[in-house]
């Protein structure tokens, strides 16, 4: 793993693509590659991009690798699709991976599927951020698509996130609620040469006005609403413009963000902690021949399964606060 | 609680409203309540309505109610929409409760929207089935959205399940992959007056055939496929004769249902225990002074996540399973 990490750190590729695939099948040696990870971490800048279907993400985050590539950054490009069992979440990546930056050494785009019970996308992500992060990528844009708590989850994981929108789509941003809202750092209207593009984005404007904030912290960066026409290269050099401004602006430890990333923090270390919880019960009891006949006495109708559940948990120990406290 | 049941077991429907807002919003009272209700359950018969949106499936469901009720069963349905943080659950079961059942004592509808980050929506729905079961139900139809992991999940829980398929979405069901097939008992082509049907019809029959089953035990049922018209009333007497030949297959014991449903009640079981461990973290640990000073360090780039989710996973305490083979 130690020769892993070093040909990894080092920029190799391959190594990359293995850790990554490691991560994906949520391999226990997995994580210790990523513990060894840390120290060479936290340097290159995440941008995450997401929005509903068919909003043109693909082509934006695109136009962002050219425009990332001339200001001789290097680019690592994460293609995630946690949405369903039924898209496959290469397919995105493949999209992606068939473009023009294909033979650019300096651009890695891999795509994340991972929808294993345990896991699940947003640990993925993150520790795919961190190998492209190790690997000295500049920049790592995260594209996920969707609207939904897992896209959310990981739009929090980025240093900037942008949401891609489209005229005509307006009014629905009122159902996404609090969620998106909040982890929005910048608007992209794109499709802007829609005769409804101008609409849309004083729509857009408008709502973080009336934005109910829970960080319990003023929001001091109010996001500004970008048109773009993705597939002629239009407004990008704008949107950078703003994801420079963006950038500074989380350099300056807003209140905001340091309150916002700590939520985000304490989000996943939760998350994490539940899946080990879950691997560790299933280490110990789920093959079991105890359970094979609990399962059995419940799918008869003998045994009730609330019961079943509670006696399983009154086993398992969570030592009360006081002692982790004494250890910490 | 107990008057709760009491009342609830008689059939009273503002105590099964509670209730299932009870269990929607993860109480711990509730499961206490589900397990008194248990000694009351079992005489349902359960009936899953799950396909993709806009294949008809509340028009459907609606033509089971006015069948049911002709057949002088009583019946409860469930209106399930995990799917996203965009739809909000209530808008299906709003549909649905605006129709012509609405004055009818011996119909009662209510929509489950749970998304909490603990439970979900298959718990959720679990227990709103047993209430409903519990106030003596003839029937209960169990109506969700979708073809993802949440649906399957859900279908798991029904004694017969019915995917509705539409013409034209024929050779999408590849994408849906063994899960669904696995859970479907019945496939209805609803829209069935369109030219394209009966190729349709033949297409799902063809899956079949081919499907990979992952029991381990002959599927010795192959879901026939009943094409109706939902909003003409057409097909429907049909499709209740297929429902009532498979519930006398499924009572004659099949083995592939009974391993099918051990299956089931092995991933609940599980998930159950898993939703438990998190609530006890959440409750030692969460909200402590530790944890709050680890997420400031996370959040500052002092501390590494995995770092920490694994010195706190080495707190919690798992015993080998001996030790509960001997309890059990």
């Amino acid at each position: 793993m130690k020769a892993l990490v070093d040909k990894l750190t080092s920029g190799d590729v391959r190594s990359a693509a293995r850790l990554i695939r490691m991560i994906d099948d949520n391999q226990p040696a997995a994580r210790d590659a990523l513990k060894q990870l840390f120290p060479h971490t936290r340097r290159a800048r995440v941008i995450g991009i997401t929005g509903p279907p068919g909003a043109g993400k693909s082509t934006l985050t695109s136009c962002l690798i050219e425009s990332a590539r001339q200001q001789q950054m290097s680019v690592g490009v994460l293609a995630v699709d946690p949405s369903s069992p039924m898209s496959g979440g290469a397919i995105l990546g493949d999209r992606i991976r068939m473009n023009r930056h294909t033979l650019d050494k300096e651009v890695y785009i891999r795509s994340l599927a991972s929808r294993g019970h345990f896991g699940g996308i947003t640990p993925a992500t993150r520790g795919a951020i961190r190998v492209l992060d190790a690997m000295g990528k500049d920049v790592i844009i995260v594209e996920t698509v969707g609207v939904g708590q897992d896209e959310v989850d990981i739009a929090r994981l980025a240093d900037t996130t942008v949401i891609v929108w489209v005229p005509g789509l307006g009014d629905d941003i009122q159902a996404m609620k609090a969620g998106i809202l909040e982890v929005a750092d910048i608007f992209v209207v794109n499709k802007a040469e829609h005769p409804d593009a101008e609409v849309t984005s004083n729509y857009l404007k408008s709502v973080f006005r009336q934005e109910k904030n829970t960080t319990g912290v003023p929001r001091d960066w109010m996001p500004p609403v970008v048109e773009t026409v993705a597939t002629k290269g239009w407004g990008i050099d704008a949107l950078w413009d703003v994801l420079d401004q963006h950038r500074e602006y989380v350099a300056g430890a807003s209140d905001y963000y340091v309150v916002r990333k700590q939520k985000a923090c304490r989000a996943e270390l939760e998350n994490f902690v539940h899946q080990g919880l879950s691997e560790k019960f299933t280490t110990q009891f789920a093959d079991s021949a105890m359970m094979e006949e609990k399962v059995v006495q419940i799918a008869s109708g003998e045994a009730d399964i609330y019961a079943v559940a509670e006696s399983l948990l009154a086993e398992i120990t969570v030592p009360r606060q006081h002692h982790v406290d004494q250890l910490a």
